[in-house]
């Protein structure tokens, strides 16, 4: 494969006539880069749920346009029922995964645009939510080029990197979270060498990171999860980056499954641990982890094949959390679009 | 599945003409029992190789058996000619897996055989190898019932286990190692939870160590690796049990790749990690982790999946060590048929 614009991939975006978002199906790579139209509350509902498209910024990207597609079908002349199917829809949609804290706020921005229309006639309310969904994504992507550009400030060229699950160009609009410092990285030279773990059970990492990555013509080695710790054992790691579904207030952090198991190792083995992500992620509502719910995915996830081949005995349980929490004082820093916040200090503004 | 004896499943056998070793096919588990039989060295390399026959005792059961095979059809008349092919069958057979030290130990125990009838005719040589293979074989089942017993000893009925791979009744003759305690507890009434990590790449621990509790009754539930920190941090494990490839003399263990980091957890979480395998697993001639030789196996075992579906885009870099090292400090204690040794403390006998 030949290198290129990771640019290239639309991970999210609008159909030009604003009647579908149109994504590229995430569960169909690395074999095919499939794009595929939503046009209705059940398709996106489907998309989101079946990780289709996934990436806590992706999501929220993906649910401000889509309640924008689905507002224009809404057959209602009144302000009052336009705000009642709006909600109708917004909580339908949320339902489709708990845990990423985008998903809800990108839907609560959408609403406050709805609220703050009450007295426009419903086509300029449409055209409101347009712009904001629009600004939702712009947002997103300069959000991540700053947390590349942060984040770049702690890293040399040279250095090996490990990363967990997929905070890349294909969770968010543009470039990534986590992944973002290593494509601006890229782009000036500093070759890093990344380790992606394959992140069971649904392989994020080996068919997404891993991909991604080399596409982009960076040298990239898939690792199983279990090999992390021979890695870093080889003095191979000098930083850990992972992006986040959502940070509580005190800083402990929901990411993909095998986070904390990370952030374990890379505490004993003297790495620094960050995560990366955009302040959305930060629910200051949230007090601490033991706050933030886990989704629990269907076990045949863990027993099945990824082409439903079954690699356990009919019967035998299996559990599937579909992210952990790492606590805050396991991680280095946490670092954002405004800047990098080490624990138990100040923030350090860039 | 109901539940029957473990003992039905006969993992390494000698045919009773003498001329096959019986090996149950674990690359088919767990869709299929299917018992095949080897009859040249090329068979029994290819075997150990490819992880037909695999688990540090059972290997080097089997590669007794097969050097008896194999010599019996030697074509050789004088004892100076049979030492040499002998010699030339121990160094084949030992190149197919470097770091389990059962297979060169087992290996040894054979060629001293051979040096200790030299002065016997061909024909009651090899009945000596016969019965030395034999005692092997019955020598590694009451271990593993002894190290059963003894582990138990530091367990509670209820109590939470997790286990990485697969060092059960498929690993050894008979119960298994790291397994010989929950099926010794299963027949008392104990009623662990057993969790078993998948064991990526290879996935022994979903295949195998899921199967053959299952199928013995025992209450097991299946996780990825990378679910491992979860399970820990939810309060469900009491104990960590595991096999080993080789004990180096300080203590420093090898066993499947990811034992180091279920160790590294369990040192978090405080949870004893206890290391279970016979003393002929103890290398006291390997001073420490740093001598014990590490396999690597090939990177598409990790790219590709079981069944040859591609997980990662063609070219995508992967590694593939078989093995990693837990460092002496991070286990509890190390548990063999002669006892309880516990790490800085004299051994404490049982």
């Amino acid at each position: 494969m030949s290198s290129s614009s990771i640019l290239d991939l639309k991970t999210v975006r609008l159909s030009e006539s604003g009647d579908a978002v149109i994504i590229l199906d995430q569960t169909q790579l690395p074999l095919r880069e499939v794009y595929i139209e939503l046009r209705t509350k059940e398709d996106l509902f489907d998309a989101i749920r079946k990780l289709k498209v996934r990436g806590a910024p992706a999501i929220g990207v993906a649910a401000a346009y889509g309640i924008y597609v689905c507002s224009r079908s809404l057959q209602v002349s009144t302000y009052a029922d336009f705000l009642f199917e709006f909600r109708k829809l917004r909580s339908y949609l949320e339902s489709s995964r708990p845990t990423a804290v985008n998903l809800s706020a990108a839907l609560e921005r959408m609403e406050q645009t709805v609220t703050a229309s009450k007295d426009k006639p419903i086509p300029d309310l449409l055209e409101a939510l347009h712009i904001e969904s629009e600004a939702i994504r712009s947002e997103d992507a300069a959000a991540c080029r700053k947390i590349g550009e942060n984040a770049l400030t702690l890293l040399r060229p040279g250095m090996g990197l490990l990363t967990h699950c997929n905070a890349g160009h294909l969770a968010v609009s543009e470039y990534g979270t986590a992944l973002a410092p290593i494509y601006l990285g890229e782009e000036r030279g500093y070759h890093f060498k990344v380790f992606a773990d394959e992140t069971r059970p649904l392989l994020q990492g080996a068919r997404l990171t891993s991909y991604e990555l080399h596409r982009a013509g960076v040298d990239v080695t898939l690792i199983c999860d279990d090999m992390a710790s021979y890695v870093m054992q080889q003095g191979w790691i000098h930083a850990v980056l992972v992006g986040c579904d959502r940070v509580a207030a005190n800083g402990d952090t929901a990411n993909k499954i095998g986070t904390s198991s990370v952030a374990i190792l890379a505490h004993y083995y003297h790495v620094p641990f960050y995560v990366l992500g955009p302040e959305s992620s930060i629910d200051v509502h949230c007090p601490n982890g033991k706050n933030i719910p886990i989704e629990q995915r269907d076990p045949s996830e863990v027993t099945d094949k990824w082409y439903q081949h079954p690699m356990a005995s009919k019967g035998v349980k299996a559990i599937n959390p579909a992210f952990d929490v790492t606590p805050h004082e396991l991680i280095t820093a946490i670092i954002t679009e405004k800047g990098i916040h080490y624990q138990n200090q100040n923030k350090v503004e860039i």
